[in-house]
């Protein structure tokens, strides 16, 4: 391939395999999030720097595709859809009922290092109710998140969502005497407990005035003695959900705007990743419009998804049924003598009319080449037109039925061929 | 607002209302493109800057939306599909039969003056045939052009394709002497007739040596004697679709790698609006990606196509039911008593569970106002769930149809109240 053409590294090109995978990912969580009835609605993939800047916190700001536009503005693709829900629910928060229950479905761009699960643009689905403070709204989001796992054929053998709350920390912090300017540290280190080394964990946390050995009691003793959590719980438990909840002090988010219960979806295989994850984040829409609301959300990528998907035996088989679904024809009108090509093209014609998938050789081909092509795009109908014209054959490819007609009589032996099932 | 925190000029956001627009014009194109055996792909948002440099022509280099990565590579936002596609096709053409018929939906990005029908992001439909020399292919591109524009509920009232072939011009600079490398810029006056003023395009037409005179009287004949135009006219006429296509000599299209036939699908309201263009492109995949690939295609943006169909009563109309299809609740459950809100929950899971979408009320309200919740998110049904538990009340809204039953009854009662249909 020529040089300066190749796909820029942690993008991906999307074959019609891989774009159907992705297709079939996106349908599920628009399904069900249709099922909850929330909403869709999108923002730009291009925003202001500042609106990541002040708000997201350090990690995401260091993986910004940031640039100056022609226009001399400092613009960046979007890492994530917080800040721009934000901006939105705050420019319009007369036009709408509260509580918001809204999603969307989108591209978003990160300059991370690449590994597994680790990509530099992905899709995400993003989940969010605005204008209601009740940690009934947590407890929806999180049923919305278990179902979405179940759609994609997950149980109670494949995943667990981790519950906490970012209050019972503050609360820690306070209690520890950590002064209000590093309560975002005194959270990052915690965040960063099952990744770091405990002797770095240990040091900076001695830095605040904290022994590990406290923070690691208190993550075990497990009761974080939270009301709103409890409300939560007991939600849960009424939708017949709680087998798929636990309580782990340990999750705090590493984004810097939340502000109460903080929960991730993660797999109990081996890998113990998590595939989703949010929380609530009741100060963000003031801090960016202005405006008072209480919002909470969480969002899933569709690689880490994807990844487990692929892995998972029952799961894996389910994508594959949703992708055969969404590609094969319905019928293939083969051109058994060029000079019938017009009757051909008409009949094309009619039957995409009607609704029907339908394809035919764009150039001239021997019939067992024709027939080989119907097969290949898995039509259900082989349809042969030649020197016999007006009488046309039929051929049910799967059921290797075959019959013959007249072409006055084609819809009604098309409507008997497929049992009256198509169209 | 804050400031640094607005919209930037040219990019959309998306509420619910214009998403679901958005998502009801993508519908149409999805569906369209698979009624013609079409499969979808896509590429990466971010490419090399060199992949539209030296291909695309002038003004689409010029308004890129180009940086350089952290990465230290010169990277941009795509501004338009086709060589993606170039790249895609030519490295992986030993793993498909060819021709391949693709189609994608997909955000593209160009820095231009802002003026209606210009955004500086749109969505683009992309549909290309590789790897077919015969004319046949491009009647199949514009036949699904036309069906696309049938699909939104134009008629042969409201648009026209204008065909051409970029030969008839190549041949025409011959015959007048002009040199291989001025080709393009001849090309580029012609492609600019309709916009320049007479006096321009007379002066830069005398530069090459041609009288505009001439090229008016060209165009004017308008029968351009071309083969392979014969052949497309003569397929389409056999689809029945003669009545959309007129040969109009004046069109080229702007892109550099055009290099046969090329069509334009215009809205002939006083608008005269370009809402689709493409043609023949035989040796851009041999540019980009060494292999030697005929190719065809044509794209439709969302914003012109978006305005046209509001504009037009028939269109508007079908596009708001579409909308209206997308959303709207099966059922709304109602707590009436708060202490019942438990089984409320449960109801609420059994019902999402079986693919009903269905909302409750997130915090404590009054029943009248439910009911309002229940009539503003357009509720089919909604279950009133009280002290007097297990036994419920279903009212049909629209009907204003209502019935008591016992819990245990539920099921069979709902679907007697749907009719049937639902579920």
């Amino acid at each position: 391939m020529a040089k300066g053409f190749d796909t820029l590294p942690g993008f991906r090109d999307f074959y019609p395999e891989s774009c159907a995978v992705r297709n079939a990912i996106f349908d599920t969580w628009r399904s069900v999030a249709q099922r909850y009835g929330f909403v869709e609605y999108d923002g730009p993939v291009l925003e202001p720097t500042g609106l990541y800047t002040r708000k997201s916190g350090a990690e995401i700001v260091n993986q910004l595709f940031c640039f100056t536009d022609k226009g001399e503005r400092e613009v960046a693709l979007r890492p994530e859809l917080t800040p721009t829900l934000a901006r939105l629910a705050a420019a319009r928060q007369r036009e709408y009922k509260k509580p918001l229950r809204w999603f969307s479905i989108g591209q978003f761009f990160r300059y991370e290092k690449q590994q597994k699960g680790r990509t530099r643009e992905f899709y995400q689905f993003n989940c969010d109710i605005l204008g209601e403070t009740s940690p009934a709204a947590d407890a929806e989001l999180i049923a919305l998140s278990i179902d979405v796992m179940r759609a994609f054929g997950f149980d109670e053998t494949h995943f667990r969502i981790r519950l906490s709350d970012r209050r019972v920390w503050t609360d820690f912090a306070a209690r520890a005497g950590v002064g209000e300017a590093s309560v975002g540290d005194f959270l990052q280190i915690i965040d960063k407990l099952d990744r770091d080394k405990p002797e770095v964990s240990a040091e900076k946390l001695a830095a605040l005035g904290i022994a590990l050995e406290d923070v690691q009691a208190f993550i075990a003793a497990g009761d974080p003695q939270s009301e709103s959590l409890g409300i939560v719980r007991a939600d849960l438990a009424a939708r017949g959900l709680e087998r798929f909840v636990e309580i782990d002090l340990g999750i705090v988010r590493g984004l810097a705007y939340y502000t109460g219960a903080v929960f991730e979806v993660f797999d109990i295989g081996k890998g113990m990743r998590a595939v989703a994850g949010g929380g609530r984040y009741d100060k963000l829409v003031e801090l960016i419009g202005g405006v008072d609301m209480a919002a909470a959300g969480f969002a899933m990528g569709d690689v880490v998804i994807g990844d487990l998907i692929r892995e998972t035996p029952a799961t894996a088989a389910r994508l594959d049924a949703a992708v055969a679904a969404q590609s094969g024809l319905d019928l293939f009108i083969i051109v058994a003598d060029e000079t019938k090509r017009p009757e051909a093209l008409r009949m094309v014609q009619e039957l995409r009319d009607t609704g029907f998938r339908v394809a035919s050789p764009i150039a001239p081909a021997k019939v067992g080449k024709q027939f080989q092509m119907a097969e290949e795009q898995r039509a259900h109908i082989a349809v042969v037109i030649g020197a016999e014209y007006p009488l046309v054959t039929l051929k049910n490819l799967p059921l290797r039925l075959e019959t013959i007609c007249r072409r006055e009589d084609f819809d009604a032996e098309l409507t008997r061929l497929l049992g009256g099932a198509v169209g």
